[in-house]
């Protein structure tokens, strides 16, 4: 198993993971209709320092790393990550918020932001409360769930320092 | 007085509003170091739909609003304000931010947003709260003042519906 930096060999192993997640809209606040290319080209933005987790050979997982705001702000940063379908329950995306934290530390972070954390996605709501994010705000129904209609979503928050 | 679309022509009249508060970089967490090419590219970014406050032929302020986020997300607005130095305490900004409450139910929002509402600008805090806006989050020492260190910065909403 390893987490590593994603390269452009990555894309055809990425692109079925964030695909199903982008598509279904439950959980990123980010257009539905996105074809493959412009899914690439979101997860892959410039500003987006973008890692694979690995394990035998097979990409399991992706996130990426960014500043959550520019300047004055910049010392705060912010991750999205996404897990294979077929890789739930394994710690993954634990393994990846980890791993997250320490390269955000390493960058010169002091903070880590979930900005849009929808509340019906209880099970990522419990991970990160586990490894140490706070709910810090509530957005009320700032999120059009495409089951469950408007629902509410947190601002999570960690400090690294 | 008139609150309107802003336009190529605007440009030379809202720089020295929007230079000397970037350059200050107290209350946006934006580059504070972008030429002032770059500042009308931030503020005139294709996402921003812009307005000016003027009166008597000058621009004394001016606004944006855009989707706070995309996708399923895109029904929160988000928008900045800034008045000039010389016209500050005549009501300008609450006139832009009734404005843009008035055009974001126009274009269909149904809420708005503000995601890094400095708390050491309190001027701004209490307008925004007489105005209706809710503080629903904090997020702790998310801005490195040039004067005061790390503060808090606020997340505020208001339901437009």
């Amino acid at each position: 198993m390893a987490i590593r930096p994603a390269g452009e060999l990555d894309k055809p192993a990425i692109l079925p993971i964030i695909a199903p997640v982008l598509s279904a809209g439950e959980t990123y606040a980010v257009e539905t209709d996105l074809t493959e290319a412009e899914m690439l080209g979101y997860w892959f933005m410039p500003a987006h320092e973008v890692f694979v987790f690995e394990a035998e050979g097979e990409v399991l997982g992706t996130y990426y790393l960014m500043a959550n705001q520019g300047g004055n702000g910049a010392h705060v940063s912010n991750c999205g990550y996404m897990v294979s379908a077929t890789a739930q329950g394994r710690g993954v995306a634990a393994a990846m918020c980890e791993h997250s934290q320490t390269r955000a530390r390493e960058r010169g972070f002091r903070a880590m932001q979930f900005n849009h954390v929808v509340s019906t996605n209880t099970r990522a709501v419990a991970l990160w409360q586990k490894l140490g994010f706070d709910i810090v705000g509530t957005l009320p129904k700032a999120f059009r769930h495409p089951l469950h209609g408007f629902v509410d979503s947190y601002v999570m928050f960690k400090s690294l320092t």
